[in-house]
């Protein structure tokens, strides 16, 4: 697997036990494609099979028309970038990235290097009074499930909530995961809900960007019924959020500040 | 749900069983926001609650801190808009997208407008000689399903594949379903492999920018474990891609261009 997953401590919760141990997260590193010598795009990506996706990147976004047209392809891991040279200039639209569409599935995304510098323990600004309990965050997950309408039509969004210990308060669905917590976000800012002592929901991956974007809006502790990215970990140990995954039936994993996880009555 | 799904005709197909039936598949929108008459973004979202999308995204990404910055909140849905007002001055980090990172699940999306107007009966170049079973999209999907290794370690990311009618060529997995897409289409290129008359297998959605990349590559038949949005079944009909969903065990949802799935044995 190399590179593309990372060992990370987690606090198993089955029914009433807990157990530390140790957890497979997928790593999430970026790549920047430059064609030329003039940078195409940054991607987040798993860092893995850099040249194909670079190459698949430019072919299928209709940049080169096929292999022949290559001259050199180099990768170069450390600096995470992927240099593509053609035989002829290839005219780059010039409104390729500024017609760009943030898509399904997709926050804007940045490389939150200062985020990553942290110092975990001096830096940490969220709410360290709020907790719950494991079977209040089960409970709370199955009214989450319960509310997937547009999901159980279609199949094809994922959900956000805003929660407190007891009841789901906001619900969202969107063909992106970022957007069903931006509009839980925003129904809560015109709401004037407090949101230090509040929990998002997901049905999604709990991936870097996701993370920066609940721990901006001040929330202490995000749980999701899929899995987090390494990076998200990362950052999450450093800015102080509590991250809860695979929250499903009578389980869930804690990988970070399980402080905020009470134990079971 | 208004606007946020739309029916669509689908050939089900359950074991030796054909029927023809109407699907409820989610939307895609667009919607840009613009702060202070400047367009700050363009996201790929479901058409619902877009004040609260463009307040949550400004509020997340860290634009505007609260509330009590808000003058006024307009939202045009007919222009696919929401326009924020504030009453002082935002400054926009000018790097602001220059700096964007695509994130995981997320390729660069355009709005496809020319292609969307294009006239299904004279414009489709892809291969209509090749065709396939449901036996042999089953079994290729068992194929692809049994490679999935990282997504067994982590359960944090998504596969697709390049297949034949009757094995799996090219495997890739990344965080981004785009992402792995392009992996395979890269490893093809590099190959030199044929694309005409191969099919693409997804774990993930088929969103409308997805199939445009399919499209592009010369790949007539894409099939995914789950759901199509309306946007990508209407690029599909006008482009002549055929969209398999919900394939899993014995069953699947043929969405377009079920001419390519040839009667069972």
């Amino acid at each position: 697997m190399g590179r593309a997953t990372k060992s990370y401590p987690v606090v198993r919760i089955k029914g009433g036990n807990r157990s530390g141990e140790k957890d497979a997260v997928v790593n999430e590193g970026q790549l920047t494609i430059l064609l030329n010598g003039h940078k195409v795009v940054t991607l987040a990506c798993t860092p893995r099979e850099e040249k194909y996706l670079a190459l698949g990147f430019l072919f299928s976004e209709g940049i080169i028309k096929g292999r022949e047209e290559l001259r050199r392809v180099s990768s170069y891991p450390e600096r995470e970038e992927v240099r593509v040279f053609t035989k002829r200039e290839v005219r780059l639209s010039s409104d390729f990235l500024r017609t760009a569409v943030l898509t399904s599935g997709c926050g804007k995304g940045k490389s939150f290097k200062s985020l990553e510098k942290m110092n975990p323990l001096e830096d940490i600004l969220l709410n360290f009074e709020f907790s719950l309990t494991p079977s209040e965050i089960l409970s709370l997950m199955r009214e989450f499930d319960g509310k997937s309408t547009l999901f159980k039509r279609t199949a094809g969004v994922h959900g956000a909530a805003l929660a407190d210990r007891e009841r789901i308060l906001l619900f969202a669905e969107d063909i992106g995961r970022h957007n069903a917590v931006d509009k839980v976000l925003g129904k809560a800012l015109m709401k004037r809900i407090i949101l230090k002592d509040k929990l998002i929901l997901s049905s999604g991956r709990i991936s870097s960007d996701l993370l920066v974007k609940v721990w901006r809006a001040g929330v202490s502790l995000v749980c999701s019924r899929s899995a987090p990215t390494g990076k998200a970990l990362d950052l999450a140990k450093n800015l102080g959020v509590t991250v809860v995954g695979f929250a499903r039936g009578s389980r869930m994993n804690v990988y970070t500040y399980p402080v905020r996880i009470a134990t079971p009555d």
